[in-house]
């Protein structure tokens, strides 16, 4: 069963997220905007243990921090996504190493950590660069505060469910 | 802002209403399949605030039990829904009572709680009768175990993102 953490972002970013997913992200349907800190993998009950277990540890010691989404940016040309960029990557760089230890680390890194919430992907390339035109100018102001993760569980339709909320618990 | 109580069944059960929800529930988009354990209602920030502190202590005290949804149910005539159901309804019965007190009373209770798996809604009277008719011979055998609460929030385009998960930890 593959598993992922990502962080949601308050309701009002995801209202506004969707107001372009719906138009250019697949993925619409499948999960709500959301900022990835561990990508999907799959899991046995084994490994689901030990990631609640670590995932327990983690969040009781990490502490709540400010994220403010401040423009769109885009991976082109690495890939076809155009996405929400936080002002300040660090804070939840920060929270992807502290998760991504131990049980949780990670195997092999494809790429550097580049915190995100994604509008738009699976484009053709004519079409990346014409949303990315059309939404790089629009002004973007989302200050919020990160206070749990969620371990979500993917279903045979390709669809996201809740597994745990983890609240994050430190002391500033 | 909207916020409602479920219950997701594991992966094997969402995966199998799933099959049904696609074609019959138009809802199969904005929710995975669960039990509804409170209705959605609006809160502000207060009332949400009580809510998980209420959720926090029930879910202390309240032990994980086991369910099994052995055959396919209608509400018709109350309304055009086909539904997994429960071999004891008491169990999910019992969480519903517990989970609604306090703060989380309901102010006015439109009908009997009945637990269920909503996997055909809001489809015309003809296109129900044939969908239960279909569904009603096939052998249905999902017990699991019910440890957890989800509580949920939706978003402007009527899909719903998890806001906390309360553990059941009482002892049975």
């Amino acid at each position: 069963m593959n598993f992922g953490i990502v962080v949601f972002p308050p309701k009002a970013v995801q209202d506004a997220a969707n107001s372009y997913r719906k138009r250019f992200d697949p993925h619409y349907t499948l999960i709500q905007p959301h900022l990835t800190i561990r990508e999907a993998e799959a899991w046995d009950e084994e490994s689901l243990k030990q990631a609640v277990s670590w995932l327990t540890a983690v969040s009781a010691k990490h502490a709540p921090f400010s994220v403010r989404l401040n423009r769109f940016s885009t991976f082109y040309p690495v890939s076809n996504v155009v996405y929400m960029a936080p002002e300040r990557p660090e804070p939840l760089a920060k929270l992807h190493e502290a998760v991504c230890q131990g049980p949780l680390a990670l195997s092999e890194r494809k790429y550097t950590f580049a915190p995100h919430l994604t509008v738009a992907q699976e484009v053709g390339g004519d079409e990346m660069h014409d949303i990315y035109a059309s939404l790089r100018p629009v002004p973007l102001d989302f200050p919020f505060v990160v206070d749990r993760l969620h371990l979500l569980y993917q279903t045979d339709n390709g669809a996201w469910t809740a597994h745990q909320t983890f609240l994050l618990q430190g002391q500033g």
